[in-house]
């Protein structure tokens, strides 16, 4: 597999992933999506909500604040139990994660002692302060999952919508978390974004819908383009289960540092609802249809990082050939998903190109993503719309004038095929929509 | 127009917009997007994105971190100038803003006094820490606005595209200000979402491109259905202008509490460029193509408030009718925007109609947003479509099993015509995308 160092290289130099607040020397493994980067991740957005959301019957969306009442996080009980240990170095103050300090040496940052303080719980959720006073009333938190919103609204959506269980409510959106060790481009960083439902269904369904979403989460893989052979399943043992959960499955790739988590899927039962009607006082019960009884709904949560997701794609895409001696570097993005879906590539500059070049670019606007260029040689021209992913593109030449054809390139086989320009727009709507 | 509370109402009732953190009774004027809500958000946020970025050779997007180094906000002026003076009441130490506190009065709040100490300045940005230790060199803020993001990513953006002046940068996201007093509904809240392009240019040229995207703001409000009658352009006068600006215009709506800024497009001359490069030591010039002299680019920023967008749309769109002696309230979205754009309505549950009408709902889904409802009488469904502003009603019934059409309903004028079954996409599209 290609090291993380050529990925995050490429990602700078084409586009598509820069260093946050790089001028001013970066902050702490933040990141900021590029031109490339931001279309690659709202096209696995909109595919992820395309296919959860506006084509099920059982599935609605929300999109919630990101700071909500600290109450919130009382009930859930991330107050109390999100938190990583911490030592600090008597002398430099530094302080670490107690599970990765080894307490018998001198401190890895000045080299002094060891001399630790005992460890102390530090807690991950971001603190602000709401309004002008800056005191424990005014405290407010940055949302540490997006999960919390789905039961804090549960019954809004619930009854707004009428839906009936199984039903579920799910969330694109950004979460932070305070990590110590942030690290591995934009695996772990302290903002981040999720892709999350919360299906609520009857107790005795929840193995049922445990085992319908682990598949459908499988289904999602294999659509993004993501190298199966490099995903695995890993049973969360019963010792190691999150406080709210019964069963966990961890979906994890096989990173170039290692094999870590890609997604989750967690059955949290009726926890998180019965958290947030005692400590709220609201009724978060529904009624069976036909017994009329009341009860909690259960919970089998999917959970899928954004930002993970297109790490794994990059890596998955890459792909370096060798071509007649020469090194082609191509990533084969999923056409559906890639930036840009097609490059129409006038052969040169001249005026009576662009003529026939730009209206073939205005049409294919109306169903694809378009990049127009035309600086350098084919040959550059190529190897970048490899480099970039672009699965087709449509070269404009002299002949083009007389006989009202363009040469469709292929990005994986190279193949070049003469397509009549009224053509080509059913032609690639056919490759790319398959 | 409607008064506020009703859209309130409305927005709550029918799944668009809730108060967040409502089960803990709220969060100082903060708001979720409930399910039709974030369809309808979405829906401006993707074609706001396909109109000024996919489909324009010469505007690129990012998405950066939402925390940013400080230095980002020293250099911008943020950190010394984004404040509001305040006040505060010496016996309930409640604080207000200077200029909404008559000091002659006793406190609004305690009915004391008065008795006020001196105005002092409050910045308006969030502040939290970053990693392990509370203290100043760890100190962030979350952005107050998107715009510095573009000004700190312009040189990798403008290298890794190879772009040339005149281009712009576009992004949508969140922003944060601790706004004393938000209010009117989504209106000012202290966490808001912006759509913003900073368009850079050869200084000679900056009163043509800002004429020319004030002009592409208003196409834009049209092609919103944004009620053109309600916006008014405000020419903000030299003496109120911001300190990094030579010239603004505000683009006003009626809100029902008043005339307030909708839009607003801001010429921001070199400054931002200027001052990064000043504090960065980074070289943020580009060449001139001909000349080859280095020149820092001048900017045209067009700022589309999303938040703003939903509610004047919403606004906008809302009609009350009489039909036979009935109240009809109609919300007459753009078809391309509404949350729904099809509804499919077997006439009644029985197996049968659903054997029809769900491969329709299928087929729809490729092209549509579209909501399936069996419950209830078809009239009061029809009125529920109508309030949350679906333009097509599809209604499958009993003649449809023999005949193979449908009856299909239009929102505004609720005419019905029976169409077949084969050709319903086909007249949809015609009527949606027109």
């Amino acid at each position: 597999m290609v090291d993380l160092e050529t990925i995050v290289r490429l990602a700078a130099h084409r586009g598509f992933i820069f260093p946050g607040s790089d001028i001013y020397g970066g902050l702490a493994n933040s990141w900021d999506y590029g031109p490339l980067g931001v279309e690659l991740k709202n096209n696995i957005k909109q595919a992820w909500w395309r296919k959860f959301v506006r084509n099920r019957a059982d599935v609605v969306g929300i999109d919630a604040a990101l700071m909500m009442n600290s109450k919130v996080w009382e009930a859930s009980g991330h107050l109390e139990t999100f938190n990583d240990p911490l030592v600090e170095c008597k002398n430099c103050h530094a302080r670490s994660r107690a599970d990765q300090v080894d307490l018998q040496q001198a401190c890895s940052i000045c080299g002094e002692g060891p001399d630790f303080t005992e460890a102390a719980d530090f807690n991950l959720m971001f603190k602000t302060f709401m309004g002008p006073k800056q005191e424990a009333a005014a405290t407010v938190y940055l949302r540490p999952e997006t999960a919390q919103a789905m039961f804090v609204d549960f019954l809004r959506v619930q009854q707004s919508m009428r839906m009936r269980v199984p039903f579920g409510i799910a969330q694109i959106g950004r979460a932070f978390r305070n990590e110590i060790t942030p690290g591995n481009f934009i695996f772990r960083t302290r903002e981040f974004e999720q892709m999350e439902i919360e299906y609520f269904v009857a107790e005795k369904d929840w193995e049922k819908y445990f085992d319908e979403w682990l598949k459908l989460m499988h289904d999602w893989i294999k659509y993004c383009g993501i190298d199966e052979k490099l995903v695995h399943e890993k049973e969360i043992a019963d010792d190691d289960l999150a406080h709210y959960s019964k069963r966990t499955v961890d979906i994890e790739f096989d990173f170039p540092f290692g094999r870590s988590e890609l997604y989750g899927i967690a059955y949290r039962t009726d926890f998180d609802l019965r958290k947030h009607a005692e400590a709220s006082g609201k009724d978060l019960q529904v009624e069976d249809p036909v017994s009329g009884e009341k009860f909690y709904p259960h919970v089998v949560e999917p959970t899928f990082g954004t930002d993970r997701t297109v790490l794994a794609i990059l890596l998955s895409a890459y792909h370096v050939e060798d071509v007649k001696g020469e090194k082609r570097v191509v990533m084969k993005f999923k056409p559906e998903l890639a930036p840009y879906q097609v490059a129409v590539l006038p052969l040169s500059r001249k005026e009576e190109l662009a003529k026939v070049a730009k209206p073939v670019v205005d049409d294919l606007r109306k169903d694809f993503s378009v990049d127009y260029d035309e600086t350098q040689s084919i040959g550059k021209r190529y190897r970048r719309q490899d480099e970039i992913g672009t699965p087709f593109c449509v070269t404009v030449d002299f002949d083009s004038l007389e006989d009202k054809q363009v040469t469709v390139r292929e990005r994986d086989s190279m193949k070049q095929e003469r397509i009549e320009i009224d053509k080509v727009i059913e032609y690639l709507k056919e490759k790319i929509y398959e």
